[in-house]
């Protein structure tokens, strides 16, 4: 059972949590189903429209009663799982209640109720891991305040910043996630009733009141109407994984080219038995950027599938909505992977701050050389300040002698040594992650860390 | 220039708008980063930084003064817009404030900053379309309220419903898209303004401070930080695009059905010359709902490229952030192109009630075969009550006769005409329409209908 | 174990077959990569590389009776499968015979290989089920090659044509991509061996001999050298599958809309229990067709990440490939679905022509409105031949009389019976279904039936 | 007019080729869309369906003379380019030739036959810059044959190869994408003509005469029956140019990663101007790479909207087939920008092969390790030869000596200097470059240079 990479026992530990494993396990989808089931019978007892015992009775079914294998049947032969789980729970209830079971309600309804039980869980597991990684990255940020490294653009030395300004990057990217993380739960863990066609007609004029109180028994939120064939709540919590997705990804494509071996800047915390070759036993690969990269590279597609899923026709689509379940749980299981191998990385990233400040002397002070005509500037004129620097910085490119001994050399009687000074870059650095720590304390502080 | 079906003389007015079109035109685009500076001028003459005489310097250039064949050979040079741009405009500046122009600032700055404008000037073309829209469609709910039609899964009648109720779902998806215009405006209307590698260092520890003076200059919230690298401002912006491409599209599935041969429910809008075939003179094409579908054909990869350039390295990503240009502004321009169609949808379709009211009798009462059942179970008991149901619809499947009369000349003595009373869907269906109807007008309300 | 639909226990059956779940098991795959090593151990043999004895103790060894469960513990600790795997598999060899397990070879050779085997297997399972499709599909072109339809456009009555006609489009569309498969085995069914870097450097110069002879024991092509790199093969494969998937998808559009409760023109074959609602008794959902768009709904994206994987860096990357793991099985999945779900469609879909014919007469005559005036052009002139049947056009639409009755009560004496004929329909249908059939003809013959 | 980057004055240089922005030019189309309809009216009088004069007539008119905004306004109107373009060609013919213009023909006959007149024009441009690339990089490959660098493996240095192999790889990618051509040309430049509903029934029996004559005249293939709606042309098309791209943008990944300040290996051919930053005025960014990457970041997406277009209803979809038009030219535009900035990468890379060299000792030696063990086994055992390796191996990582230095003074009698001998990898290297521009050479000759 494996077409995906995330559900098999080979590859499946390397792409995904356990704890999310669960939560969208065959038997916790049955487990959500019931309770939907069960909270809509509570529900309709309390407007007396089912017998008293009908509750307790779902209630008292375990999961584990029911037969996988021929649920999984009656699947393939219906179209949809609803039609034999129905009958699947109806065996199992006393006869009397049978008839009361499932009332005014359809396949989707307890498909996409038992769904948001599901994201619900999932989002619990994806806080907690937020949390830890939100605190790690903030003592990263915090202790690498200061130690200076090399700016990058296009691949190229750019300017200096400090390790700590980086990280307070990555960790902003993740607390402004984090933050819609409330948002995003009011909107989407909304519970779906709607019969047939979305009128609760079968429930005469109580079907507001029923959909009201099944919400309200399950801890969900009530849509204003139906959400059949409405699904941009879908395309949203696929979005917003993706997007976590893709903010990690974008810490991990960092720590990856900080690891390579020339750059040498960092390394991923060390693990016996990690990263190695069954070819090569002095490599160690950096596992945890690879796999959260890995989840970026399969999450998009999904996003196709969801929005796909929108222009759905009347008042069920025929295929659409089936498709969301090819796309959704996946997401969830690529960024529990992602989050799972980003924990380390914020907890214990290894940094090699000699390094750091090696590299920044690759180019020979050319990462100055803007610096250095400023400073010039007031004594020469701009235009007269520039050229000493230009012919330096030309000198430089074929001496490999540095940039400030070139242009000291040149230009003797004037000094332009504080030009070569990193304080103003460390101290520009410094502000913003002081900034970006205020503003992800309360985030943090938020967090669930449960589990 | 017409790779794209949106930019083409002969397609482009099909796709999009030309009120979208003019904000994103390359002179809009100039204007924008012309802008962008002189805001950034106006900050840093209030810190001190810069001459007094620089930003109203700039204000006084024209974007129609820049050369754009010259200024896109430069960029094929370069390699980004903004270095021909920079000695553009200090080419039309005074010799003694060229020096000042663009201080601290990069490309991304000007070149993300100048998109957010233009961004803001979308967000209000579509804004006023969806007003429009949606006062259409609450006027339809509410006239239509109680038109009876056929309620639809799979494409199969499935139970009716009221033509209101249908309106209402579309309404729905619709304003909840309105109602996260707010949030999405505050999220992404961001100034961007982060010097070579975001710590605007050369600005000393004024950085925070120009930040923020430039976003009050141009009416834009300030970020916590550079989001050169961040990116999940443009999917999401990305993805809001896209969900009311989708949920447009689901009214227009819905429409091109109806208005097909044999169901023939509603008709767009008659305008002359619109939906005719160059072969066939007595072609009426839906042409609203086929542009809107092949807004969301086109629309769903664009996220994938939004996604994509997530993963951006270091401080300026090599590809990922060029990428965007791919795409964004098309997702704005397609947008535009469905609004479009979909107000003369809300505004003017034709309703056919009597074909609506005919096609429920297509399948001869099988609809209320459930109903019929229902009706029975007290007096013969839910089992015994089945039976006599069950053998009629499956007479009415042979004969051609309709339910209601199979079940009576069976059950003669036992009344269930009630059960073929389409008042109950039609009060459950009125229900949800008061419903939708109120929850839409604080939104309706809220919306600028300005331009 | 079910973040994806395919492998759900519940879902899993609807969407993808026991056939091509048996391909791509852990089990299988397991099976596969000992295949590789047993070639790869083979090879090296003839070559003196290694001792007699490997291969055999290699192909002693059972998949069953490596450890599933650890070797999932391996890999995720590992970062790749084959880590695991050949210490796995040398804890089972005699201890003289370990170390000249995996020789030279790399863990992508071993996984990319095994992937392979599973593709061709994989292929095999496509074929038969092609094979059954084209059969059927070109009986009912045959069997209906006369039966007068109506042809649409935008949902739209358009001209008439035959329903054998409509087969013999779906018929060709399926045709073509089968006959590809010849093409694609050659070009994808190719033995990976590179070695860590892709120059086999540790087999000395025996290298594009070991890869010639691996690639012969296992039946599969040589590439010209290593394709660690180059994953065209990949997105090729997965274009295919993909365009596969689109073109069942417009057969499953085209019967899905016709077996609509208004158009009811075909219906899908019964199966008892199959299409009913758990809500609605009568319900007849076409199943076959929706589990075919759901396919299509969820194979796009898929492509975008094969599409993806294409930018690996260096001599393996670091994402890319393992983002492969997740979407090349899932479309073989989803084909495997969408395939399955056809057969019936093209073996027994149910034809009602009295409905078709029934449908035709729907827009009363305006279907000929060109044909009649065509028809009197020589006799009134061009120009003088539409007045007459624009204006009846414009009655038809009023009164609901046919077209025929009021042109011809308009022009009584000249006779433009023939222009209401539907033989120059049916004629111009049958030379194009007779054409496809003998298209369809040498591509069904050469169709492996086995399995 | 400028949703799309391809298409604005300012980024559309740096993104696509002139060359490629004429193919697609408006213009262009126009000419394409008169040559179909010239063809169509030649192929009719051959067969006496139409008078002599038409053909002349309609190659009269020039593109020029067809008013563009005219022409756009009508498409926004009707909903289809050939309705209003119809019509303006009727205008400029004599009207005794009106009535037989575009005889039996329907908008998608048109409109695709000329896309496919501008692809087999676009195919010529891509082709010459490919003969350009094949050229360059097997040249590239020859000279670097034997120039040792490191191979790299996730971001980490693996085993040493030669800089030649590496451009062999790139070389072998892009030689097969070449050799498919011939067969995709073959397969989708097919001329589309099919009347309302794909059976020309307007044409009586002689409706495949005239496709075989119109393919005929325009020296396209023959499809064997309409293809209105079998779009797998079109996705194959899409699919070939994005894996072009993709391959390219491998190629790209690597020399964006070798000329990083840290790697240094290679540089982009420096161009005066290019690749600085507005700020910072050292800086030489790899502006071919990015640009590469750019269309690989867009690319990908559009291949989701070929294949969404694949699922089209009966005898037209709406909404599918015109979501086309914003995928497949944008596709070509971006496959330009790609190719063109690959050619100076081909012909023009900078190698800084002292570099290469240094770099391989950044590890000092470890890259051995596998080696130095092998070469002890025979004297030691391959146990008892491990352990002196991996001794001397941590050691390496504490002290910063060599590898061969530290075995060498644990092992001073037993010599294994030749374990770190580089001849090896250089000649395993070699055997696969060789093989490489055999298999290339055929290929290049068959490509066209013209242009």
């Amino acid at each position: 059972m494996t077409f995906a990479a995330l559900d098999s026992s080979i590859t499946g530990p390397l792409f995904a949590t356990e704890a999310m494993r669960t939560v969208f396990s065959d038997q916790a989808r049955l487990g959500a189903m019931l309770r939907m089931e069960a909270a809509l019978a509570r529900a309709q007892t309390s407007l007396g429209l089912v017998p008293d015992g009908l509750a307790p009775a779902i209630e008292a079914i375990s999961p584990e009663a029911i037969d996988l294998e021929a649920l999984g049947c009656g699947t393939a032969l219906a179209g949809v799982p609803a039609i034999p789980f129905v009958k699947a729970v109806q065996a199992r209830l006393p006869p009397a209640l049978e008839a009361s079971f499932h009332k005014g309600a359809t396949t989707q309804d307890v498909v996409d109720t038992a769904l948001v039980l599901q994201m619900r869980d999932a989002f619990d597991v994806i806080e907690a891991d937020l949390a830890v990684i939100l605190d790690g990255l903030s003592r990263l940020a915090a202790e690498r305040r200061d130690t200076v490294c090399a700016g990058r653009s296009y691949g190229q030395h750019a300017a200096p910043i400090t390790f700590g300004f980086k990280v307070a990057v990555w960790l902003t990217g993740l607390y402004e996630m984090a933050g819609q993380l409330p948002w995003l739960r009011k909107r989407v863990l909304v519970a779906s009733l709607g019969g047939p066609v979305g009128t609760l007609a079968g429930l005469g004029d109580k079907g507001p009141a029923v959909v009201d109180a099944v919400a309200h028994e399950l801890g969900l939120e009530t849509a204003p109407g139906t959400w059949h064939t409405l699904r941009a709540r879908m395309a949203e919590t696929g979005t917003w994984l993706a997007t976590l997705i893709g903010t990690l990804a974008m810490m991990a494509v960092d720590i990856g080219h900080l690891a390579s071996t020339e750059v040498g800047e960092v390394a991923e915390p060390y693990v016996p038995g990690r990263g190695g070759s069954s070819a090569m036993p002095h490599k160690r690969n950096p596992v945890s950027s690879t796999v959260i990269m890995a989840s970026q590279t399969a999450a998009k597609g999904h996003l196709v599938t969801l929005l796909d899923a929108m222009a759905a026709a009347h008042e069920r689509s025929a295929g659409g909505w089936h498709g969301e379940w090819h796309a959704l749980p996946s997401l969830f299981g690529s960024a529990s992977g992602a989050l799972h191998e980003a924990r380390p990385l914020a907890e214990g990233l290894v940094i090699h701050s000699n390094q750091m400040r090696a590299n920044l002397d690759l180019i020979r002070g050319l990462l100055f050389a803007d610096a250095a005509a400023t400073r010039l500037a007031p004594q020469l004129g701009r235009e007269e300040a520039h050229k000493p620097v230009e012919r330096a910085a030309a000198e430089v490119r074929q001496t490999g002698e540095s940039l400030q001994k070139t242009v000291l050399a040149r230009l003797a009687p004037i000094s332009i040594e504080e030009a070569f000074d990193l304080t103003p870059a460390i101290q520009a650095s410094g502000l913003w992650v002081d900034r970006a720590l205020a503003e992800a304390a309360p985030i943090r502080n938020s967090l669930s860390r449960k589990r």
